[in-house]
């Protein structure tokens, strides 16, 4: 039934170059990327994946890079995905991948990759949660998925971590519009990192007065607030000391954050593919030809749709 | 056929208590939502429709505000929609509808709005969408519609304006990675506000950077780069100088976004429509049944929803 696969027995043996080939099917949604993540599931859920995300220059990235370190010396492996939005008009990154991370470059226990999202319906999303379920299946202990922006697509992809760090800085997010992007609720921990600047106490404030607002759940966490300098390499043990306590608690919470993440994600794929094959089924040149009765005003949105549906039932 | 209805006839007389109405029936999704839209779509089409984002702490709320001043000298009318994303688990906004904008709370030419996202698919950019269709079909010329956040999600929402303002500030948008969230190509005019401030020059300077990296589509538009303080009032005529040129273009270019919102919004709606279809007509608690599967390895996430489509297929 299943014929050897190298790629498939490269990401079970840890190996970086097979690795990055299975990333980049599930990424480019290659015909075989569903058969490949076929394989490798029953070989996931033992990684522990952790979300970081914030606002653009806040130090996600050296975060990421001093918490590595941290996590290498306790012996654990660590894979690390950067998700990179980029234009939904050309689907490729602006800069180019950075050049990062060059700490972990030549450490075989340290994966990373950027990813960059591809189209519209979920593609980011749906492609970040099958390299963490590659970078799982590798063996990787913990998966760090870093979040380019604080926008509702990044929430959706952190807020389905096993636990999310939220991270702050004086002067790019200690205004009340940053702590309103859904982010505040789905924050495990808070890092207010570049605290040797003005104004680190304030966000903390800041950070502390919303949380009073926050309700707490049944596991009765209350998310700390980390104070890092992460470019000297302060506050990052305790940090991780913080992350390990989460880690720590009953598997309750954390089984059911998994409940909730596959249930979103079914919903993404089965949507996907509904469209898919609706888009199939239409006489060629169909789709279009209501575009152009809707933007025309003949026709509205809603009933444009009416008709794509009467079509998909038909078939 | 069509009962006379004091909403749908509110909104095209232009009164503000049946546009809020008529918002909260689109954002709520109520039953008649669809309906409502449908009435009203043949009376729009005729406002101009502007995308202001940026990350978090530019100053885009003071920026919309001035902006709107300027507009209403020139005797148009405005309706301004502030995009706020809350979170997926409670829906609700963390701290409350900001109070803003108190400087044309009195003027009945000015609609200002805040809107939230409920649930995941896709739910914001549609609500959004719906909103600016009834505050064009009151008749306001200008509908600008801020978002807060640089993520997908609000790519998505101002990439389909009829044009795109990206704002930034020195401190708060002036890394590299604040650039790459989709941004630099959805832009039509850059606006660098809060211009007094040091490191403003070197803002202007990396967005110049970057714009040479940009292709330049057939109508030969250079985005702009404008220096702004809007606080102070200041650039703020300039930017309006820049917004009428793009405005005053051939209509071609408008007309082909209009047709890319269009079929966004037409992919968006089926792939709702079908997912909601599909949840209805499974055997109660099957979709639970598959994520406990899922969740417990016994089937991976795509022989699930292959399971559910040939649900679907049979119905």
């Amino acid at each position: 039934m299943k014929p050897p696969d190298p790629i498939y027995e490269g990401v079970l043996a840890g190996d970086a170059r097979a690795i990055a080939r299975a990333i980049s099917i599930v990424e480019n949604h290659d015909a075989n990327s569903a058969q490949l993540i076929g394989r490798l599931y029953p070989r996931t859920g033992r990684a522990y994946v952790v979300g970081v995300t914030g606002a653009p220059g806040v130090g996600k990235s050296t975060l990421v890079d001093r918490l590595t370190t941290v996590v290498r010396r306790t012996g654990s492996s660590v894979g690390i995905i950067a998700v990179d939005p980029t234009s939904p008009f050309t689907g490729g990154a602006v800069l180019g991948d950075r050049v990062r991370m060059s700490a972990h470059a030549a450490d075989e226990g340290v994966f990373i990759r950027s990813m960059a999202t591809r189209g519209h319906l979920g593609g980011l999303a749906g492609a970040t949660a099958d390299a963490i379920l590659v970078l799982d299946a590798a063996g990787k202990d913990f998966v760090i998925v870093e979040t380019v922006g604080v926008g509702q697509a990044e929430v959706d992809i952190v807020s389905t971590a096993d636990m999310s760090l939220v991270v702050f800085a004086p002067g790019a997010g200690d205004d009340v519009q940053a702590m309103k992007a859904g982010i505040m609720e789905i924050a495990d921990v808070f890092v207010v990192n570049k605290a040797d600047r003005e104004g680190a106490d304030h966000v903390v404030q800041t950070i502390g007065a919303s949380l009073a607002l926050k309700t707490v759940g049944p596991d009765d966490w209350r998310p700390p607030i980390v104070k890092t300098e992460a470019t000297r390499d302060v506050g990052i043990d305790a940090l991780w000391t913080e992350i390990e306590r989460f880690r720590q608690r009953p598997p309750q919470a954390r089984d059911d954050r998994r409940r909730t993440r596959e249930s979103t994600r079914l919903r993404r794929l089965l949507s996907q593919r509904l469209v898919e094959r609706v888009e199939r089924e239409l006489p060629p040149g169909e789709f279009d030809r209501l575009v152009e009765a809707v933007a025309g005003r003949e026709l509205d949105p809603y009933a444009a749709v009416d008709r794509l549906m009467r079509g998909a039932q038909q078939s």
